[in-house]
């Protein structure tokens, strides 16, 4: 028994420790943390529940034995404050909140992003957005609430094979909007602000939601790019019927949409393109919009995010014809802190097995 | 120039004649006409509108030659009448309407279908339906009515990657909503009537609207089968998120759906099954169906069907807790002719070629 007092001693300098500074409880994860305990042996996982703005004291002790990190916006003051770090794990599709803090500025600890984790519940909004608009929900809605046996409501549907999706921004969200238009049928034309000519540039190389999105960029049957008008107007005249607006607000992007796109929209589809905007209110020329409504160039619209948000009451958005507002809850879902838990795990099997960490931040483009 | 006047003759002797005789104007198949035209140079096509009740008289001479009959409910007095035919393409997803005319019990015209038509836009319908209840688009919608920006209407949302779809009645209809939940990342279950134990025989052998269904049985992930209570209660057990009623109304799929049922889903999946019926409303027991919501067995069910239709105005269903109920339109769709006339052009094609018939009907089964 003489050595047996050293094992443990021997154990614990092998262990390494996961920290969460999560700002909500999070019991809904407990599975996944015991999935990854299980197949991490020597790592010890402690929580430290923060308030939501991140201003909470978390005990020195901890983050500075820390080896991994998993956070929404609390962050050590320091790289040499927490010495052990290997990376740090976000809970955001982002980290622009962090972007002034030393550990972004000075330090060279890996930021892994959850960016991602919105692709299946923003992509079904989009497609729930679209079927209710084509197959005529609302009115049928209404006609339910006088109960109204009236089939006529109901006729004139369009349904989706042979139909066209443009998706202008081909990230997570994106790509799972083409899987599940491909899957009804539909044409998806991809819209990039870089080009993508190569198999392998068409690759989406962050992290995927398993059995979701288009990881080898297969289900696009054509690909256009660029940030200039010249070639988004190229994109809108391939007679979209669905166009979802999925890219980053950039100076490119503001009112990347007005009065010029909604007819060249019209021009080539008359039937009416119907367009989801799930990125900022400020792609789009909200004003212009409400007109593009009122004169039917384009059939509708369904709009997660507006400018501003929130809407005022008084604005006439509200009440454009064909226009479906929700206040920007596309992205919730019950199984975010699951989803960015899944990213955690494949992260620490990609370091363990020498692999590229997915979703890590680069500094200088800020994500 | 001598032999001039005869090829002309020779060239009729050829000429087949295809006969439409549908109940309304047919202007949206223009296309799909004169690409059967230019493929099929010998034939000829005419047309004779009859009233919607089929009792209308066609000229004598148009189906004494005709060597197809595409219709929805009129046909020659007999087979006699029209020696030439070689078959006869409903525009009609089944022939019941025809069963007792005597080209049905005396003749061996082969009758032919347009069963698979319906499969996109009904699929279509139910994922809307489901989208709507798990994205909360009601609440959403009503609130947008309100002029209200509030975004925990849209909190506790759930998405799909990971729940189950239970399809009971894996036809055209079943196939396409395994292909759309699938691409959303859902676990699909199929139900037949009778085993398919083996690849052949969970092939879908009938009209496809191309890129959409699934035409291998590829997307299940088990098999279940059987009409009587043990398998059907062994399937409801399998924690269900979506349940998808698609089978034919018979005897024993009469009231398949009761308050045992009802409880076998429950304790399945207490966070509660969604029940999407597109069958026929006896399918499900009604009463029991409104009790089994009120007390949260289920947490919703979308109608396209009822017990009886039209629902009249005092029944309680309309009003049942998380109830949607359209009026039997979900089959409804505006490229309806142009699908029928989709399995007429296969079938042209698989008579030419020498291949087997699609969507033939057996006269002793009925369909």
């Amino acid at each position: 028994m003489g050595g047996g007092a050293e094992l443990p001693q021997r154990g614990r300098e092998k262990r390494e420790l996961l920290l969460f500074t999560p700002p909500h409880s999070e019991g809904e994860i407990d599975d996944l943390i015991n999935e990854i305990k299980e197949e991490f042996p020597n790592l010890d996982v402690e929580f430290s529940q923060v308030a939501p703005d991140g201003k909470s004291e978390v005990p020195k002790e901890l983050y500075q034995r820390a080896t991994y990190l998993t956070t929404f916006n609390w962050l050590p003051p320091n790289a040499a404050a927490a010495p052990n770090l290997k990376f740090i794990q976000f809970l955001s599709a982002g980290v622009n909140h962090v972007a002034k803090h030393p550990i972004y500025t000075d330090s060279k600890i890996p930021l892994l992003s959850a960016n991602g984790i919105h692709g299946p519940q923003i992509a079904e909004w989009v497609i729930m957005m679209f079927l209710n608009h084509s197959h005529k929900f609302v009115p049928l809605y209404e006609q339910q609430k006088q109960r109204l046996w009236n089939p006529a409501t109901g006729k004139n549907v369009t349904d989706s094979p042979g139909k066209t999706v443009g998706i202008l921004g081909y990230g997570s969200i994106g790509r799972q909007v083409a899987r599940v238009a491909k899957a009804m049928g539909m044409k998806v034309l991809a819209y990039t602000a870089s080009p993508r000519p190569t198999p392998e540039s068409r690759r989406d190389d962050g992290f995927i939601v398993p059995g979701t999105g288009d990881p080898d960029g297969s289900f696009p049957s054509a690909w256009y790019n660029g940030l200039d008008k010249e070639n988004l107007h190229e994109f809108l005249s391939q007679k979209i019927d669905l166009l979802v607006l999925a890219v980053p607000l950039t100076k490119s992007t503001t009112h990347f949409l007005s009065t010029p796109e909604f007819h060249l929209l019209n021009k080539s589809n008359p039937a009416g393109t119907y367009i989801a905007n799930i990125s900022r209110g400020q792609v789009i020329d909200q004003p212009k919009l409400i007109e593009a409504l009122e004169e039917k160039l384009i059939s509708g619209a369904a709009l997660d995010v507006t400018d501003p948000e929130p809407l005022p009451k008084e604005d006439p958005l509200w009440e454009a014809p064909n226009v479906l507002v929700t206040p920007h809850v596309s992205g919730s879902s019950t199984v975010y802190a699951q989803r960015a838990t899944q990213v955690l795990q494949q992260n620490l099997r990609r370091l363990r097995d020498g692999g590229r960490l997915i979703n890590e931040v680069d500094r200088e483009k800020g994500y």
